[in-house]
């Protein structure tokens, strides 16, 4: 067994990421699950699914690395060629896995499918190449020896990918001897930009250790921040580091790994014995979808409301004609009396409503798009806010729901401050 | 004038492509705005902030193309590199670019911003580069000829790259006199399998032209289909193989280019002067979330329900005590008494209803996890299937929700026909 720290390169194909149709996020869930072995790919190229491009980079990459990772070109189409070409790369001919084919098999079962042409062609992978399982998808992934170059071929489906790549770090663990573990904390916090928490960092913390790696990760609507060590010894430092970041934004951290707010809100219901219903205007249906996502919603959420018309705000959560005529539906009494609608129509204990401006039309001088007022609570206390987020539709939605659902987080948590945002982007 | 078709290759550059920490969406801009052209990328190439490595590769990418755009390292800081890394490769030497310089005063004085000596380093550009403007960020992009390849160096900020393209464009267009546009036809499909849609071409057209490139991109829940030729000439043969494509998938086809199911179906509503509404228990407000991302939703959307627990069931849309009791929630006459309840409550003209089991747990024998009953019409006639997609849960939540809304586009169309789907994943 080597003990060698292996060098990686990466391989996507796919003539929709040269198009520019799909945006590549699978290179960065490889990237990621490598960092846990202290791998980084040291080069990565892209591809479209042309044969002869495809065979020469293959071995210009295996002359000049230890481990292959192939991205796509495994389905059951004519464009998936990467199995014929490392085939052709290896000169090890291709034959049908019987491995594969059972797996494809059973899997066409399971979905009451029958296993035709294209489906079968899946089967056919190079002669002598081992199976990497894949626990959620028709296609196999395999690994072959090329020129001492380890070649791993994935799917491109990240969801198939995701589920592999567990699999494949203990591959490559054991067969390069590798017992270091990055120690990696993920944090998911809600309500702060990349750069504001950043320079709050380095402004309190001018003497952050360099052994504890900081990173962060922006994605809507949450915030990743990354604690990483590589070293054992270096642990007690990452405690301390964490217990700076909790003590600077603790109110904003909503759980450690993959955690999701609306996962946060479910489970302190959960814990407090409470349940907890909503009434969505702007947002459409988007936070009662980010609660029920989430397996086990059906503890605390009995259901919600899309009062879209301002007729349904009346029929469904009695909101008075006389509130909307004078203030509008996109007004603090409305979200109010949409709250207490909420909780007289569903049950529940604790409910939030939103009401605004989602565009592109629909503003105005005194509103414009991008206005929402949320209120949250139960039968003694409701609280408001007024924000204003004029960004793009679906992102508006998404940030509007996921506030909602942090309002209520902090409400349950006991939580009084609010979060930062509610500072930043406050209209009234 | 050259009138050739150059060849593009891309180079990205910047650590956090290559550890995971930024998911790299630059490329796919630069890949749309160049298809304008009717050029593809031929070879994308991501590396680290490493001199060597650059070096090397900006060697050997320039040797094998005539166009070569490097995306990122422009930046004030040090680990940004291009503009050294190029000269070195280019043998021009570094100097301080009279016009770039201007942009930067300009650009801090604007900001009432000090120029530092981080900011300075932005104008030391390869000696003899041309500059391409940046009308956002502080990094003006430049280009130089290295090898008779042209070397465009851009900013790796997505909003600073945006806005220098149509300048970029059309410096390419100019240089290599481009007339030739690319034509593409892109078509949005609901129901069928990237597998089968490919079989059933090659089985029903085994004389399908090569002029026409056909292509297919599987998304959850849609699967596009794609038609494009290089040459004007070969448009009439396109336009030939979407009839094929018609005639083979025609209910299938929910609309050309980024059509969502979701749109299509309130265009269908809206040009029928009809509402819609839904009653969702397994969606849990995926489908309403879906109607409202699309603007103009609320023209034929008054609001929906999630009705989660059967006490909502019974309370907001009068399903029947008896009905979940004998029947069960998840029945052919429970959701058939939720759209009757949907329609009632919401004033609407049609509704969809969904009960099903998304999982993980709460399947049973008889009703295995991903058994789903949809129910959809009108006051006069409502039509039901009951379906199993065992599937993880937000993809069962995605396809069902797509799957209802499919069932009412068709309705609302007169499309008779069920969709493919329904027969492979028919339970009853």
């Amino acid at each position: 067994m080597s003990t060698q720290i292996p060098r990686v390169q990466l391989l996507l194909t796919g003539d929709e990421l040269m198009s520019g149709d799909t945006v590549d996020s699978n290179s960065a869930l490889i990237a990621r699950e490598l960092a846990g072995l202290g791998l980084t790919p040291s080069r990565r190229v892209t591809l479209g699914d042309d044969r002869n491009a495809l065979a020469k980079e293959i071995e210009a990459l295996c002359a000049d690395a230890d481990v292959l990772i192939i991205n796509g070109g495994l389905g059951p189409t004519i464009d998936d060629l990467t199995a014929a070409v490392l085939a052709q790369v290896a000169n090890s001919g291709l034959s049908e896995h019987p491995e594969a084919l059972n797996h494809l098999e059973k899997w066409c079962e399971k979905r009451r499918l029958v296993l035709n042409a294209a489906n079968r062609k899946q089967a056919m992978l190079p002669t002598g190449c081992s199976l990497i399982p894949n626990p959620v998808g028709s296609a196999v992934g395999f690994s072959l020896i090329v020129n001492d170059c380890l070649v791993m071929c994935t799917p491109g489906v990240p969801g198939e990918l995701r589920a592999m790549l567990p699999i494949m770090i203990e591959q490559l663990r054991a067969r390069f001897g590798i017992t270091l573990q990055k120690d990696v904390l993920r944090l998911q916090t809600f309500g702060l930009g990349e750069s504001t928490a950043q320079q709050l960092v380095l402004d309190n913390h001018p003497d952050w250790p360099s052994e504890v790696v900081l990173s962060f990760r922006a994605g809507a609507p949450q915030l990743e921040i990354k604690l990483s060590v590589t070293r054992a010894e270096d642990r007690p430092l990452r405690d301390q580091c964490q217990k700076w970041l909790e003590s600077l934004f603790g109110d904003h951290i909503i759980g450690e790994g993959d955690t999701r707010i609306a996962e946060a809100v479910i489970d302190l219901a959960r814990e407090s014995r409470v349940t907890i219903s909503c009434a969505e205007s702007c947002t459409g249906g988007m936070i009662a979808s980010m609660l029920t996502q989430i397996a086990g919603a059906s503890d605390v959420f009995p259901g919600g409301f899309v009062t879209y018309s301002n007729t349904l705000k009346q029929s469904v959560l009695g909101v008075q004609a006389s509130t909307l005529e004078s203030q509008g539906a996109v007004s603090e009494a409305t979200v109010k009396e949409m709250v207490i609608g909420a909780l007289d129509a569903s049950g529940a204990d604790f409910a939030m409503a939103v009401s605004g401006i989602a565009g592109p039309g629909g503003g105005s001088e005194d509103k414009p798009v991008g206005t929402v007022w949320l209120a949250w609570g139960d039968r003694q206390r409701v609280d408001t806010v007024c924000l204003c987020w004029p960004v793009e539709r679906v992102l508006f939605q998404t940030m509007v729901a996921a506030a909602a659902l942090d309002a209520l987080r902090r409400r349950l948590a006991g939580i009084d401050k609010q979060s930062r945002y509610f500072d930043q982007r406050r209209m009234r």
